[in-house]
């Protein structure tokens, strides 16, 4: 709109005219140029951030496509839930509150006051053999994640997941839908080792070629047919974040196959979409080249639930202080080249 | 010593035994290591973390090799005396006092609670004709270095400068202290175009022929020939902050300089060294090749003032609260791969 544009001028008027030489604070001056444009403000301000955990279970774990057993995905929920996972040191750091949501494990949960439970099914079917899930699951899935955003307070939200073999499905939703190839997009994810790798690279193959690609092209079909319910509920998340003009903190590979399919059902939720680290995932870079996004971090993490995306928190911030708190040129009585 | 090795091997262990995939936090647990050998301790604290900006002026300023007029250093220094500039910002963020210290602007500064008056001299003489210090002065500015870290609280250190035409005293330092070429050490600085880059290019080029390798080797010697104030100081910092087990946090290029310098006085400096930011200076990937350093981030920033430094300490802290807080394997009951 041209509102936009006229705020947009001013903002980069006020980054420009800061006590610094032209373009010296990097990549934080267009994060403050999105955090302002986010929040259609000159001065934008964060406020109470939220952690949400999507966890889930994939049925293709059974092709030995993961270094760790199914189980520890149920293990590693009840660990965040008693506050023991890398997660949850960061959140605390930063001040986060943190939700874990039951997209989809393959067991039952105990109640606890930080689990929503939310559980599409037990786990997704074997997608070597047949559709992840039905199409009404990916919906119901995408709307579990949109009401789960919709209850939350504040105005950033971070994003991680939980679920033992899920790098599988991110890869194949990576090549589905920016038509990287299949081998490009597969990585090691947790530790696998060479031959480990070859047997995920060969199962992903075979199991892409199983389901040919919706023509035409159908982003719930793709979701339904190589997803989990994590990456389905993440995306739905995202989605209603944008619509609310909510900061997104984005992790890493998963997360970014839940932005692709969010970016598939809806391009302009891509503004509000902080990219936070690159992971040494393979397809990570190809996923972030296509979304033509210059990631805050890169610090070899490949951990997941959303590890990146909190540890790049304090830079989001610094990008909304500086341009906030910073003297001008003027101000300060400071020569301007 | 064989109670350090011993405590690398329990470090390691408890960093490998948390719940999380091995390495699967990549540069943070590297760092984890490092803060554990600094403060020989499994359970690294860190506290009253410090700011201390190092400013004086350059007589090589008068070749115009910076983009900006030298007058801008007193200005900038004024700047952060009052709040205003970008490192006050994030030193307030992450709860960091901060000092400015008077190396050798060349002015009179009036008297500030925050501003440190140890003026070696004017600004340094134009290296171009002579020596930029005397050997005295040199060595007066190692010292005054070391008494500032001395009288300050806290275990984390992190040390910024402000000078104009200070990447020029950096990029002699790189060439002669690592043998780089001094067209490949010389960069656009606050943002030269080409023309102004290769006048530079070819000031340094001259400056550094004017200057004959000292035979034997003689850090002292070079510094005092190739270097400014706040670099020479910034290097006695260092020292003194290693010497008492600080964490000390490196900036930018700059700041890489004195690390060199402070590396070839002592080598054990290193260890205690947390490279904090790569800039877009041509020189600092070299400088950061030649220290076998990683650093934590890389943002594009090319201000200097610490601003790396400071942008980067959230991690710093992650590394230590991920090792002294997060669940073991064992005591999560999470299983194992």
């Amino acid at each position: 709109t041209t509102a936009d544009l006229a705020l947009e001028a001013r903002l980069r008027h006020k980054i420009d005219h800061k006590t610094k030489p032209l373009g010296a604070l990097g990549l934080l001056e267009a994060l403050a140029l999105q955090l302002g444009l986010i929040q259609r403000s000159e001065s934008p301000a964060l406020h109470s951030p939220q952690m949400v955990v999507f966890a889930a279970d994939h049925g293709i774990a059974a092709e030995g496509v993961s270094a760790y057993p199914q189980a520890v995905t149920v293990q590693m929920v009840g660990n965040m839930l008693a506050g023991g996972a890398a997660i949850n040191v960061f959140a605390r750091q930063h001040g986060f509150a943190l939700q874990v949501v039951d997209a989809g494990v393959a067991a039952e949960l105990p109640a606890h006051p930080q689990l929503q439970p939310r559980k599409i099914a037990m786990g997704t079917k074997n997608l070597c053999a047949e559709a992840a899930m039905s199409r009404a699951e990916a919906q119901a899935a995408l709307a579990a994640g949109m009401q789960t955003v919709a209850a939350l307070p504040g105005n950033v939200v971070a994003f991680g997941e939980m679920g033992i073999a899920n790098t599988s499905p991110a890869a194949l939703l990576l090549a589905r839908l920016t038509g990287a190839g299949i081998i490009d997009a597969t990585g090691r994810g947790t530790g696998l080792d060479d031959p480990q790798l070859l047997h995920k690279q060969a199962v992903l193959t075979r199991a892409l070629a199983r389901h040919p690609a919706t023509e035409p092209f159908d982003a719930v079909g793709e979701l339904a047919a190589l997803g989990g319910f994590e990456i389905a509920m993440m995306a739905g998340a995202m989605l209603q974040a944008a619509s609310e003009r909510r900061v997104v903190l984005v992790d890493g590979f998963i997360a970014g196959a839940a932005a692709l399919v969010a970016q598939a059902l809806a391009p302009a939720v891509r503004d509000y979409l902080v990219f936070c680290h690159r992971s040494a995932e393979t397809g990570h870079r190809l996923l972030l080249a296509h979304l033509q996004a210059k990631p805050l971090l890169e610090l070899d993490l490949r951990l997941g639930e959303g590890t990146g995306a909190l540890l790049a928190w304090p830079l989001v911030q610094s990008a909304a202080n500086f341009l906030n708190e910073m003297a001008s040129f003027e101000s300060a009585g400071v020569s301007e080249k």
